[in-house]
């Protein structure tokens, strides 16, 4: 049963804002809901039509209707149930080896598909600008099909983090250096723009190196490869180095 | 100005059997537009609420109204102009080096991603089976960002196909060969399944090898990449082979 005021608080959440008042953030359907024990994120409550699917006693799972999932969830197809989970602290982690750098990434789905891409290869760590979109947002939440619990996210002042890391900066460029013959460094920093704009002049400024994805079609367009699927192929390609070094 | 009628029509184009019995398709943009005399697609008429904007003498174009224009555009931000296309025959090219072979696609989404990358990497021809999304679709066509004039779109019975094709019939699996090291032949059918449930059975049996995206990451997770993401890496790989022959 969900009183009108927690289906209140729990609507609210889709907002940035009130995921700060309340410090809490929703995970949707059990697949992603039964990845939370092995990570850090901590689990207030669990509302879910069908409870004993759930093999959690050590936290309150309470039964709903269908009517009810509806009303908190932010799914088009509501799932079996939402977990209310706790904001955690933001901790950054040394620099990793490689990690992605965002500036300015805006669309929810393309932050979810690259914490996917990020778990995929092994990329313990994703550096975000303050104005990335919120990686709590349940549409991020959601694209990256659990992978957010196995990556570290943090939000920092770019200009300052890229002018002091040890990791080479390196960003993309239709005239940066072929992916397919550029030497890997050891440790990389992978810097993505945003969607419509690339990266702000003062985060390319701290740029080392551009590398770029060669075109082989005849198209004489401008358009690029969305920001996620060149993030994919340029960590295919750099991972295929790794793999004989 | 706009008839009621021909609003009518416009706004049925997002059925494939509306499509089919008009014979036409919408294009949305002028971005997009403006691709459109370089390729085979003939335009009946195109709706504009800029018309100077468009340098089109050889065909109608009329001024909308901002309204009219958001009555016919398929668009949750109208563009400035709405493109009405005849459908064009299909019409299968021989078989191409490397082509994409979808086989159960659903997600327009995916469809026009994997467009776009076959443009990027010059791949002519996708062949895909009946029951793939249409491609004629208003959200596939605009995922596309134009790539849809330069690749080959045919659907066709895959069995029959992939059973007479010589291309190397290949096809992706957890268990198959590493993509790092596999050796590309020169002609290759690269086969992706439907979202949820993968190929079907029959078309399995078709393929001569399978090669898989090795994980780096710790994740015991059963779940795998996008199958569009996991297109644009393993193209990504085929064509690092390819840039040395």
């Amino acid at each position: 049963m969900l009183t009108a005021h927690t289906i209140k608080i729990l609507q609210s959440l889709d907002k940035k804002k009130f995921r700060q008042k309340y410090n809490l953030f929703l995970v949707e359907g059990n697949k992603i809901i039964n990845e939370l024990p092995e990570s850090n994120f901590k689990v207030k409550e669990i509302f879910s039509t069908d409870p004993q699917k759930l093999d959690r006693k050590d936290i309150p799972v309470i039964q709903i209707t269908e009517n009810e999932l509806k009303k908190i969830s932010f799914l088009k197809t509501p799932k079996d149930s939402v977990a209310v989970c706790y904001l955690p602290e933001e901790e950054k982690k040394e620099d990793q080896n490689v990690q992605l750098v965002l500036d300015g990434i805006q669309d929810p789905g393309n932050l979810g598909t690259m914490i996917r891409l990020a778990d995929w290869f092994g990329i313990e760590q994703i550096i975000c600008s303050e104005d990335t979109v919120d990686f709590y947002n349940p549409k991020v939440i959601q694209a990256t099909m659990g992978s957010f619990t196995r990556v570290n996210i943090v939000y920092t002042d770019l200009v300052e983090y890229l002018s002091k890391t040890e990791n080479m900066n390196i960003g993309t460029d239709m005239e940066g250096e072929n992916i397919y013959t550029f030497e890997r460094p050891e440790k990389i920093n992978l810097i993505l723009g945003n969607e419509g704009n690339g990266m702000r002049p003062e985060t390319e400024k701290l740029l080392q190196k551009c590398i770029t994805i060669p075109r082989f079609g005849k198209s004489q367009s401008t358009e690029s490869l969305n920001v996620s699927m060149a993030a994919g192929i340029i960590l295919g390609q750099l991972f295929s180095e790794s793999k004989f070094q």
